[in-house]
């Protein structure tokens, strides 16, 4: 692993392996046996079996003596970071408005790398295969809230998440060229909010808003998901958009109260 | 820590010590310095040092060059735990119709050793000091959901606990005698739901009831909290428990068709 350690001397490598098993674990992976974890986190059975024995022993694995599986005490790291935050407590009372006013689900995300990562969600149904709640990570360039983010990010952070990004076709309709990529994006920095249809899943639709925090900064997005059978285009957006353009004022004018930094 | 270790030579010291790095951040602790972290997780400069460096290199941790501050990829390791648990995303729907119905706040918590954690929620509004969201740990004794959930536990289980809960007077109304304590589960037990009246935070009711998993164990609890204010004890029991059973039953019907367990 030494691509991973520059700077071998001080690397935990221990620490790594250990948060690789917590990782090795998944939707899809809810109970794992010994082998399993071995060969997900792509360690030896022995590291395994300690980093495994180490988990169980501070909380955070169970096991029925032959498959083992995530216990809640990891929700404290999680909890951590999202209590300093300040963010989500803050939106959530606004997003629960913006769902009863359109009755449609809201969500704020932040960008992490060239992810956008959930940070609060008031759902109203199942909008995609996958389901979303906080802590999920969706890329952000075929998404509403990540546009708006890379949309507000300085210009040259902007162009160099434009010359690295791999833009995937996620449905027919995803915009694959960082010509039209960042057209869309100034287009947005325009507007003051963006409109992502069906690029990431087909039949949804999505609105998203930037939120400024205490610094200024764009730091966190707040966005509004639809079916496409609730209407046409025209028609949802003139029902969607300032109410969502007035949940993120509020958001902000929270934020900016309570003097909040998103890092 | 040879008390922490009983079997020393498996046991991975610097995974545990890597995840009190993390853990020394919180809500009033979001930026810390490396003393800070030291200090917090009760290890020497020099081990906060390489553990803060791995963290920071692996993306858990950012720094602005004299603080330290947790990242977004953290909730990676707590959404590991919670997307294998399928108990968020089939509770979320009934929860936002409970909270529709109703008016107030709704959550989901499973026990975690003498405490509840929540797994999922929808809040109508700040109903106490600290903000409560997933992932927020209460103590299961003064909770309605964390009585459902004791009083549903196997006899040896639950004497086990009252054994050895400390019983912390957390308002003038909290239950802090065994007798009590056990005499209320009891009575839990046999009506199927309950009632915890400003026992957790003055000014505060909540109701609960049990949810079984597909194993049919009660392994998870569903509450609705409501201020004081709103009414009084019989009025709002009336108003709140009918749609809070209903939500329960329906939560366990998906989890029963799912094959959902939860451990």
């Amino acid at each position: 692993m030494a691509e991973e350690t520059p700077t071998a001397g001080e690397f935990v490598q221990s620490l790594d392996r250990g948060l690789a098993v917590i990782r090795a674990f998944g939707p899809q992976r809810p109970l794992l046996t010994l082998s399993e974890v071995s060969r997900e986190a792509g360690i030896s059975r022995a590291s395994a079996r300690r980093f495994l024995h180490t988990l169980v022993e501070l909380g955070y694995v169970g096991t029925d003596g032959r498959a083992f599986f995530l216990r809640p005490r990891l929700l404290d790291l999680g909890f951590a970071y999202l209590s300093g935050l300040g963010l989500p407590e803050i939106a959530q009372p606004h997003l629960r408005e913006l769902s009863e006013r359109t009755g449609e689900s809201t969500s704020v995300a932040i960008l992490d790398g060239d992810d956008i990562v959930y940070v609060a969600r008031v759902a109203t149904y199942r909008i995609i295969s996958a389901a979303i709640g906080v802590g999920t990570r969706l890329p952000a360039f075929a998404t509403s809230m990540g546009r708006t983010l890379l949309a507000f990010l300085p210009p040259a952070e902007r162009e160099a998440f434009l010359e690295r990004v791999e833009l995937r076709p996620l449905t027919d309709f995803t915009i694959t060229t960082r010509v039209r990529l960042r057209k869309a994006l100034e287009e947005i920095a325009a507007q003051g909010w963006s409109f992502v249809d069906q690029e990431l899943e087909e039949g949804l639709r999505s609105f998203a808003a930037p939120i400024r925090d205490a610094s200024g900064a764009v730091t966190a997005a707040v966005n509004v998901s639809t079916p496409v059978r609730r209407g046409g285009v025209d028609d949802t957006r003139e029902r969607v958009v300032p109410p969502l353009l007035e949940a993120a004022r509020r958001i902000e004018a929270d934020l900016q109260r309570a003097g909040t930094r998103i890092r």
